[in-house]
Order: C-alpha cells, then structure tokens, then sequence
C-alpha cells in the first residue's frame, strides 16, 4: 500500500477514509476488520489528524466531570455515543408506539404568556433587556403615573362578580360544614376586589386624561407594552393545557419537545431545560391513562433492548451490573396498582412492624410522599414498579379530576426502581363547576383560563394523560445516575457552555 | 332507544358516547354510519353539550382570521384538523426518513449563550427582569464601576497576538494584490487591541482594590452576574453548529426541534418560533447533501400523499386547486442543479430577451438573490423544484467551504414553485485555515467559536448538512398560504396568545 507511511504514525481522534474488504475478524473479542491491501480499489487516507500532545480526550479513563468540560468532544468516548445512541431509539419508539396508536403529535408553544400548572419557577423572554455594555436607562420603562402593562392590569381577579359570591358562599358554607375556616379567602375576595375596582374605574379614566407627572427613574417599571410579545412571555414549563385543546379537538394526542424550569438546584436530578412528553386521550377515564403510562415504559424500553444490545451490554458491564434485571423486571412484570391511602397505610405498618428502620419525614396520609418513601415502595415493597393512585387534592393541580370522597383526585404517580418518580398523569377535570371551584380554592384567576375552561362549556367529555420527563427514561434505560451525562448539552443553575 | 330525546337537540360541538353497529352508508357521499338501534348493547349518551347560542364555532363558514382568535378551538375544524394530520405525518416522516437511512436523532440546546450564525435578532432568556408591578430599582445592577460581566470583558477579541497579526498581514497582502483596500481592518483592528488591554491590565487590577465609586442609577448595567446562568443567554436560532460535533464524533446526525428569531415582521411567512429539521451528514460533499435533500423532501412529501389521501384531497379541492399536481411535480421529478452563476445568468438572458418584463432589483452576479427571483426560476424557468449552489461568499455564512476560485462556497438552496427557498444547505469547512480566514473576514470573534474550532483541530473530516423549516414543508403539502394557520399556537412580534 503506497501511503502507509503517511497512515502509521496516526492517533487516536484522527479520521480516516478507507475503502477495502469487510471481514469477521479472527481476533477474539473484536468482530469484524477492514481489510485494505494493495488491490487498485483499495486505499486509506488520513483526513484529519488528531495532536496526539493536545488532544483532550486520549485514550485512557476520564471523569465523566471532565467530560462535561468537553461536551463538544464526548460524544467521541464509547460512554456518550452509546447514551446518544440509546436516547435516539427511545426517541424513535416513543413515536413509533404513539403514531401506531393512532396519536397526532401536537407542537404545543414553547414561548408562553401564561403560567399554566404554576409548575415552577419560569425564564422570562424579552428583548427588553438591555445588552451588556448599555445602561438601564436606554431600557423602555414606563414614563407617567397611570401608563399601565397589560399584565398588570390582570392583577385583578377577573370572575365575574356574581360568579364570584355563589361560590364564596359555597365554599363558606362547606367550610362551616366541615367545621374548618374559609380557605384562605380568596374567592370572598375575589367578589370585593372586582366591586372596588369598578367603583374606581371611571375616576381613574378621567385624571388620565390630564397629563400625568413623571415617575422617578428608580419607582420606574418595565414597558413590557414595548417588549417583543407586548407582554411578559415565558419558556413553558408543560405543553398540557395546550396539547388538550387539540384532545378535545382531534382525539387521541402527544407532544414531545424541550420544558424549561428556572429552579436554582445544582443537582444529579435536575435540569433548566430538558424534553418532556406529554400524551393526552380522548373519552378516557385513569385507568385507561395508566394503560397507555405503562404500556409505553413496557414498549420504549424492549425497543432499545432489542435495537440497542450492545450498548445495554456495555452499561450493564461498566456503568450498572443491574442494569439488565432491572429492565426485564420491567418488561416483563404487570405493574401493581395501589391507591395513595392504602401506600401510605403500608408505609406506615411496615414502619410500624420495623421491616423499615426509619423514614427521614414519617408517612402519614396527607404527606406529599418524598422520593425516601417512593423509592421504598417501588425496591423494597413491591421490588418493581408500582403506580400509586387517587392523591389529596390538596397537593395536586387544579385541573384534576375530582373524586367524589372529596378529598382525592384522580391522579398517578409512576415509580421505579432506582429512579423513583417516572411519570405523573391524571384524568382532566371535565366537568366545569368542580373544575372552577378548584381553580378558585388555590387562588387562580378564572378569567386567564378562559380557553381552558372553553374546553368544559363546549362538548366537554372525560380526558386525561401524563407526562414523562424523557432524561429521566433514558437514565433508567442506561442506568446512568446524573441527568448531565445523557441529554448533548445540559443547561443548569448558572450553566449554559457550549 | 331510551333516551333518543336527550340527545335529539344536542348541537354542533357537542360530545357524545355512541356503540353501535358501523355500516356502509347507503346514502351517497357518506362512507359510513353507526347504527345505534334499542339493542341491549347499543347506547348513546350525550357527554358535553355545546350551547348553540354561545358556541364559537357554529356550523358556518368562518375566516382563517376569526379561526386563529379561537386557536383553543379551531381544530375542530375540518381544515384545521386536516393540517394537524398532515403536520403530523411530515412529522413522523422525517423521523422515519432519517432512522431508515441510520442517522442519530440529537436534541440540541434551545437555551444557547453563544449566538451561533448570527442568523438575525435572538430572544434573551432571563430570571433578572423585574416582573410586572416592581420597579428597575429592583433589579440586579452593577453597583461599582470595576464589576465587570463576562459577556463585557469577552467583547475584545480573543484570538491570540500573534495569529492575529499572521492573519492580518496575509489579509493585507491578499488585499494589496487584488487591489483592494484591508477588508474592515478587522484583522489588523484585533491584534493591536489585544495588545492595548494587555497593557492596561495591570493598572486596572490595582484600581480595583481599592472601594470603587458608585455608579448613578441611570448609568447602571444588569449585572449579568446574577442571572439565571450567569451571563446573558438566548433563545437558539439553529442547531447546526452544536449538532456538528455529534456528526464529528458519531456520523449522521439529525435534529428537529423549536428555534427562534425576534424578528420584528408581521407577515404571513414569518413566525418568532418555529420548528426545524436539520441533518448533518459526515464524510460528505456538497452533491451527497444536496441528494439527501432531495431524497428527504421527495419521502416526505409521498408519505403524506400516501397516508393522508383525503385530506391532500380536501386540501385540493378547497384551498388551492393546483396542490395534487404541484406535489406531484415534486415526487416524480428530478430536480434541476444549476449554479448561482449559471442562474444568474439565465435571469439577465431572460431579461434581455424580454421573457419577463422586470424584477424589483435587477439580477446580477453578487446579488442576494430575492423571493422574486427564486420563485421565476423555480416557477418560469425550470418549473419544478431546482438547487441552486455555489453562491458567492460575502453573504453566505463563515463556517461554508470555499471553493478553489476564490469567490464561491459551497452552499445551495432548494427553490420550490409557491414557496421559493425550501431548503438551504452547504458543505462546512472542515480546513481550519481557511474557515479562521472567514471568520477573521467576517468580524468574528475567533476565541467565542473555541469550540467549533476544536472540531477542525482534532480528526477533522469534510462535512455538510442542510436546515429545512417544517413550517415551510407543511405549507407546501397543504397549500396553505399563511404561516400562522399551519402551526396550532403561532408566536409573532405582539403575538403570544394561548
């Protein structure tokens, strides 16, 4: 071969291009190799070497915290392409089981005005800002008294008074019932604030029309009338409240694309921006929805195991030894149901009988289980996964289905060993009364839902779904235990490199 | 039936709950109905009523205008509807196309710190604006002169001295012969300031030891420091820079996935978020990826015409007749190549011999050809799609291997009849001194692309890849002429509602 001077000396992170014979290796452990010999056809050129001096990634062992430093690079290491690899299929079959169910994948907005499960902290989007280098006073900034945002002036509750008070006085009336005080008021208050700023409104018009006095530059408040949407704008934090339009339009529906939380933790766990998917069925009631959650896990996860051998073979060598077990436990098994109330009643006798020594925060019904208790459900109770059923409303989302005990709702957590929490879902409150009086109960504006509860007045019909943080599946499908390592280029607190 | 007479009022919008027998309808222009008779198993029950007289959506014709007010509701449309599934089938197509043909699926960041192409106005992401009702007093500042953020201390530039003047005086030399004079002085600008700031820093450092004065309020800058990822951060306007390294370290690479432009345009072919596909394929030249674009927009394109016959058939008959026949043309067709200087030249023949009257801007070579120009080739010319490449570098992007004459890249675009640009596309520059001349020409600075850079260091290899905007391709197998309406909640300057 005439170049195999130019060839030899190369090293690793060099590309080649070489054209020869493919054939099954008699070296053991190595399963094929290409011959190139000196035939016309055959060649090997070196395209690019790699500074054998310089090159970050030499061939020995590196930290997977070095390798978050290169994340450009990393994806060169047997590690990062075999997470990448496995996250495209679990990727592709999570398409692949929707589409052959007969789902439409929606492309719910990732730019959002409103604030719609109150899921978390949000990023904010503007062009208002001003760039580095320039002063807060070329900002656009409300000049006069009596300028208002749009935002501001939703500040009010906007249910309509009479609305209001009937539901006030049911919730009172409830309260006195239940011998406990109104719930934090608001919706006693509601009714007031919309007659107070009634009374007000027409004397506020009329001093507008004067010219109203300058505001000091430090009492000064942003002119989101003047910012890109002509208000504020956030990153979604969940496609559901959108994605159940087009349920209650279309049928049967999902999304998947990027959810954003602005939470300040510097976690395994936790990411600023990660993707999320979020099924929603038509005429459906929770057991249904549970069905779909677990056939889908049962279907992602045999699709890699049958595409991706090889790499679930090196995890399970060199990542997790349990891998394997832990993913046939979960192909393999009926996954057991247990309601909220009866968990927390196991928790509590095993507590109690000692099989568990302690709990950081002791069970007791009404606890937001943390992931101590989950965990201890999914591995040592149940040794699989385990969906829980039928919460307290008082820590779940408004848009629940209501039960008619009064105190839970139809939601569901999905937990798994070794990771915990893997999917949250519920059937939607279809019935608009139950829907407002909850919305009310936690203190949300009616009137910035308006289309949500649109979805209740017209041709209302029992739905419901889930949503499945897609990190955290590809964790469970690689056994890779921080979040960083198996999305390209994670974004944290204080992090956005690359 | 029992209860025939509380179903037999229920209006459009309704939601009903019917099993019955489904038969082939004897009546004409209907395929088929659902007999539900007084057998045992037979029921119909009403789930949601839609009040006639409130409905938004009452069984008439309504503008697409009216239609995106009601975007909660109008997938209940038939043309709507029709859309999402065609949406949804190009969706899924791209996904099959790709997995087919071995490429990975990448999610690349939406949250980006670096402004990758600088493809136009980007949205800042940020937790450091003051919400709604607080005053800029509020916010995070720089209270002392001497604090400094990153993104401010990055604004000279990087590169090192002695590149700099390497580059600059071949710069100049290059410039001297083609008699011309130093392009921009960048070049020559970026050694000497670097070299200044190395001068200045150590009185600088000194300085600050010492209680730094107070900055006045109106002069203050967002300390950046304190945001969510302590500099400033935006919204990504393409992946492609960051799913090169995966096609560096892996092959074939695919992303598909929301990006953004601020652009302050109220028009129907311009959206603030929208979805794209782009692919990025290894070891390959410009005609391999121009082939893969015209293989992808062809599969996609027969996958609709295949598995949503009676909507491209509604499409056809209500919203633009010529669609079917367009498509086709698309399919069944191979599609023309021509250089950019080749078109341009065809364009001034036109002219000259009176085949078309004029064009706003007269055609010449150099020119940054304009939708009337792509369309009369596509349209007039060639009638069918055609692929123009080869474009001249001074508005082309940096990172486009140049060709050998000195005044081309490799780029092309794919122009489209109705649509004009579907595609564009290029080889990259994979010869790190030649893309550094670029970036150096271009005003870039080369320390911010450390990275990028990196891959044409270590095993570089020629590579290329294309962007397609989903939006655009549904547009072109719907026929649909305005970009808001194929899209379920479009976001625009002022336009962020739902």
């Amino acid at each position: 071969m005439a170049n195999f001077d130019e060839v030899k000396h190369a090293k690793v992170g060099s590309a080649f291009k070489a054209t020869g014979k493919l054939i099954r290796s008699p070296k053991e452990g190595q399963p094929f190799e290409l011959q190139v010999c000196s035939a016309e056809a055959h060649m090997i050129k070196l395209l690019g070497a790699a500074p054998a001096d310089k090159y970050p990634l030499p061939q020995k062992k590196h930290t997977r915290e070095f390798l978050r430093t290169q994340a450009h690079l990393r994806c060169r290491t047997k590690l990062i392409s075999a997470v990448a690899r496995v996250r495209n299929n679990l990727a592709y079959a999570t398409h692949k089981f929707f589409q052959e169910r007969g789902f439409q994948y929606i492309h719910t907005p990732i730019i959002t005005a409103s604030d719609c499960e109150g899921a978390g902290e949000m990023l904010t989007v503007t062009t208002n800002l001003p760039g580095p280098g320039k002063p807060i006073s070329s900002m656009k900034l409300l000049e006069r008294a009596g300028q208002e945002n749009e935002e501001e002036k939703g500040a009010e509750p906007k249910i309509s008074k009479a609305y209001a008070k009937k539901l006030a006085k049911k919730n009172a009336a409830k309260a006195k019932k239940d011998g406990k005080p109104v719930e934090e008021g608001v919706a006693a208050d509601a009714g007031a604030t919309t007659e107070e700023a009634k009374a007000e409104a027409p004397a506020a018009e009329e001093e507008k029309k004067e010219e109203a006095p300058l505001i000091p530059l430090e009492e000064r408040k942003v002119d989101y009338r003047s910012d890109f949407f002509k208000k504020p704008a956030y990153l979604s934090v969940s496609g559901q409240v959108h994605v159940e339009t087009y349920c209650c339009g279309m049928g049967d529906v999902y999304t998947f694309g990027p959810t954003f939380r602005a939470e300040k933790s510097d976690t395994s766990r936790h990411l600023a921006e990660f993707w999320m998917i979020e099924p929603e069925l038509a005429f459906a009631e929770l057991f249904d929805v549970m069905d779909c959650a677990e056939d889908y896990v049962k279907y992602c996860l045999r699709y890699v195991m049958e595409n991706n051998g090889d790499d679930i073979e090196y995890f399970n060598t060199m990542v997790d030894t349990g891998l394997k077990e832990r993913l046939l436990n979960v192909t393999d098994k009926e996954f057991t149901r247990i309601t909220y109330t009866d968990a927390i009643a196991l928790l509590e006798q095993h507590l109690k009988e000692k099989k568990v020594k302690k709990f950081n925060e002791k069970p007791y019904w009404g606890i937001d289980m943390g992931s101590e208790h989950e965990r201890y459900l999914a591995e040592k109770v149940f040794m699989g996964p385990v969906s829980v059923y039928d919460y307290p409303k008082d820590f779940k989302s408004f848009y629940m289905r209501q039960n008619d005990d009064g105190k839970t709702v139809q939601a569901f957590d999905m937990l798994v060993p070794g990771i915990g929490e893997l999917i949250g879902g519920s059937a939607r409150e279809e019935r608009l009364d139950k829907l407002d009086e909850l919305m009310v109960a936690k203190g949300l504006v009616l009137e910035d839902y308006w289309w949500y509860r649109d979805l209740r007045t017209y041709g209302t019909q029992p739905h419901g779904g889930f949503g499945l943080g897609f990190e955290r599946l590809v964790m469970m499908a690689t056994g890779i235990e921080n979040i960083r390592d198996v999305i390209p280029f994670p974004r944290w607190w204080n992090k956005a490199d690359f």
